[in-house]
């Protein structure tokens, strides 16, 4: 997916948000505004917006001087999310159809994203997601794909989100590898946020070896590759990685809630939609 | 009122939202958020938003070569609050209290704001201005100033709203000067679409000289300032009149619906709050 010229306003707002909880300096934080403005003539309007945004996450990096800003909000998420993770558990053994459950509670952990949305509320967000209908259903063609895969890549996305992905992953029941973020990015989770979510017992985490808020192919490790092209199901979990590989040949199947009107009207959806989108399906 | 930081991102909305309206051509629409991008480490920050305003809409209208891109949505608003008028005009009439009748819809009028909100609903406001308190209620100093007040200057903000502040002025039934924006910027009112409103029956229409989407007096004319500095009463409608004249030494209300985050904090109310604030009682 390209960038779009709304997202130019999103990433001042993501910079203020990202420097504001790095310092209380609010010079240091005007001096980031001014990097993100001196790269917007230069944005590269055809990549996706995770592109774009590696750049202005290095400008709250490089001017504040932290590297993590958002290091005790993930810590808070993953122990929310732990605490909802038994009920949620027993909620998914005894469905009728427990990977039905289990994907639409990832799903719904997908609303774990300070990037797009600061103001979450996950537990309001755990009780809606078994009534709502998902805007884009693939589901019986997920269900076809993960029964005859042998093994599963799944790309993580928020650090909290993980307990929950670890629900699916284990309901998969494939070889699965757990991809994150090769650096600390907004609040997506790192090789450290996956292993405290209790991911390790379930997968085998990797860094993607992309330090944007997405999975950009020719950014990733090759190491990271080779799984990418041998896995016979890829989970793509979020927006970023959606921005990042939308439009990929590859056995991906994207599973998000969209946070932002221009992925919503790129995906045919309303804002606030869940979706379970095979890529091959167009 | 100072710039906050929280404005630049919306700074960067606002100049989407125009230069969009403006042309259909996305690289031009690029080249006018470049100008802003360009704008931003020069930012006075320590001046009212308008101020910074003036050079982004000014970065609209250079670089589209269109100078007034909201011109048929004006007429629009316009035409749409004429048809309300008539059924409003008889509320004022038969209300207990005209003058807190036509406040309240002179305030509720205040919703048409494409700078702040393009989603406005006028009807709706309408409904709701009727059982709403007011936030901030200096009702009680206002309408004592307007008993003794022989001469009124009443600052316009959006084309529209004007039909709304028209009702206002005849129950005030003073000497009023009205003052429009000097040249079309956003929404706001000039002096032909405060014709166009009615308003030169109730009032003697002027230009404040200032070409901001606000009352900076540092940017009004001398002939402005003299009436400024006479008026008995200076009804200030809404937020680019309350950043510009918040904080000045004059006889000023304001009136406004609060439609920004930051100005509602500036303000100590919630966002979408309304308000009638005299200036002198800080």
């Amino acid at each position: 997916m390209k960038t779009y010229l709304e997202c130019i306003p999103c990433f001042f707002r993501q910079a203020l948000f990202a420097a504001r909880s790095a310092t209380e300096d609010e010079a240091l934080v005007k001096r980031v505004l001014d990097r993100v403005a001196a790269q917007v003539p230069h944005i590269p309007m055809d990549q996706p917006p995770p592109e774009v945004a590696r750049g202005v996450y290095a400008a709250v990096r490089d001017v504040t001087g932290v590297s993590d800003p958002f290091a005790a909000h993930k810590e808070e998420s993953i122990r929310n999310a732990l605490a909802l993770s038994g009920e949620l558990r027993s909620v998914v053994a005894r469905a009728e159809d427990p990977l039905w459950a289990a994907v639409r509670i990832a799903i719904a952990g997908n609303v774990i994203d300070l990037g797009a949305d600061p103001d979450f509320d996950l537990e309001a967000e755990m009780g809606s997601v078994r009534r709502d209908r998902l805007a884009i259903d693939h589901y019986a063609s997920f269900q076809q794909s993960v029964e005859a895969a042998r093994t599963v890549l799944y790309l993580g996305d928020n650090a909290g989100e993980t307990v929950f992905d670890r629900l699916l992953i284990e309901v998969l029941g494939r070889d699965t590898v757990y991809a994150v973020r090769d650096i600390p990015i907004i609040n997506d989770a790192t090789a450290e946020d996956a292993e405290r979510s209790g991911i390790g017992e379930a997968a085998r985490i990797i860094s993607s070896g992309c330090d944007a808020p997405g999975t950009l192919l020719n950014r990733c490790s090759r190491a990271f590759l080779e799984v990418f092209e041998r896995a016979d199901v890829i989970v793509s979990k979020g927006q970023g990685n959606f921005e990042s590989l939308s439009g990929v040949e590859a056995p991906v199947f994207f599973l998000l809630k969209t946070k932002c009107p221009v992925i919503a009207r790129h995906l045919g959806t309303k804002n606030g939609d869940t979706v379970l989108k095979d890529a091959r399906l167009g």
